[in-house]
């Protein structure tokens, strides 16, 4: 896990944890609690809330012509037609990296020997809701058909970086893991300029 | 709220709710329900989870030095130090812009007259979670001391290009809603190479 270096001046900056209570639990997935919480002023928060969602992978796949895989597809969640990159729940005791290779097989059928880890993130400031896992696989390869398992049908497609702005302008990525995952694979990748 | 334009080959896809339970509130913040769905294929899921979180808004704040604000702050939900963007949440029947400009001048102490939306997005593709809403305001101008009323205490900066490239690299923002924000900052608003 990255956590940013602490200087003298963060170390009267955390909160503590006095009590906490778990008031929902969907097994293997995700959990709400309630904490009770000590201030560095003193002061004593009775129900901050705090959610566990089990740990996943995102994964920006590159093929030898530059284009990236993003599935098609239609996401319950939102209730709408989008790109999503591939990615998924990281099973029990699996490592984060073992996860990325097996869902990237999974969901497209490619297979990549050029892995890199783009670091690990938070959903939610407040909530946190568990780490995001992001690694770049260059060079992929079409191993396979694709055989999700997942509830969704999908579309596997590449997609160009003009397509993949083009996308983005018009809210077709719909899911902040996938355009994280783009701009840490932009940061890591190449040297271009950020804003 | 943007949605990929449908085709003929999207109608099937949807899914449709045949009954909701809502399993637990935290009132004005966010809740869980558990739906019965039925899949295009027929199939009946009796415990799809969704959640519902408050509407937010995240600001992409740029200083006529082309810096941009952040927050350096403890988050208790991931228990670390990171740099964030200024957003909250949106309160009731509040224009996302609003809440927007309320958040930046509450939080950093700075307005701006040269605002832009940069989409809405959501935080799960499984879960939903709730809209964010991204912002980019331009030659943001300091006019009165932050007041944020956050339980958080802030330390507002501004870092250039490089230094937050640096912070990205060591996982310094921990957040997917100011990484995302980033991404969509470079999308609009430069021409930027992506990949």
């Amino acid at each position: 896990m990255n956590k940013m270096k602490l200087k003298k001046r963060d170390s009267n900056k955390f909160w503590k944890v006095l009590s906490e209570k778990k008031v929902f639990e969907f097994k293997n997935r995700f959990s709400v609690s309630i904490q009770k919480v000590k201030l560095p002023d003193g002061r004593i928060i009775n129900d901050y809330h705090h959610m566990e969602f089990a740990e996943s992978a995102v994964i920006v796949a590159r093929t030898d012509k530059s284009n990236i895989l993003f599935s098609r597809q239609y996401l319950h969640g939102p209730d709408a037609i989008s790109f999503v990159l591939p990615g998924g729940k990281i099973e029990n005791n699996e490592k984060p990296l073992v996860a990325a290779k097996r869902e990237l097989l999974e969901e497209t059928g490619y297979v990549s020997n050029k892995w890199k880890f783009l670091g690990d993130f938070v959903l939610h400031i407040n909530y946190g809701c568990g780490r995001v896992h992001f690694y770049f696989a260059d060079d992929v390869k079409k191993t396979a058909p694709p055989k999700s398992g997942d509830l969704e049908e999908m579309e596997i497609l590449q997609l160009s970086e003009q397509q993949i702005i083009k996308a983005l302008k018009k809210g077709n990525i719909l899911c902040l893991a996938s355009i994280s995952a783009l701009m840490l694979g932009k940061v890591f990748i190449s040297k271009g300029e950020l804003c």
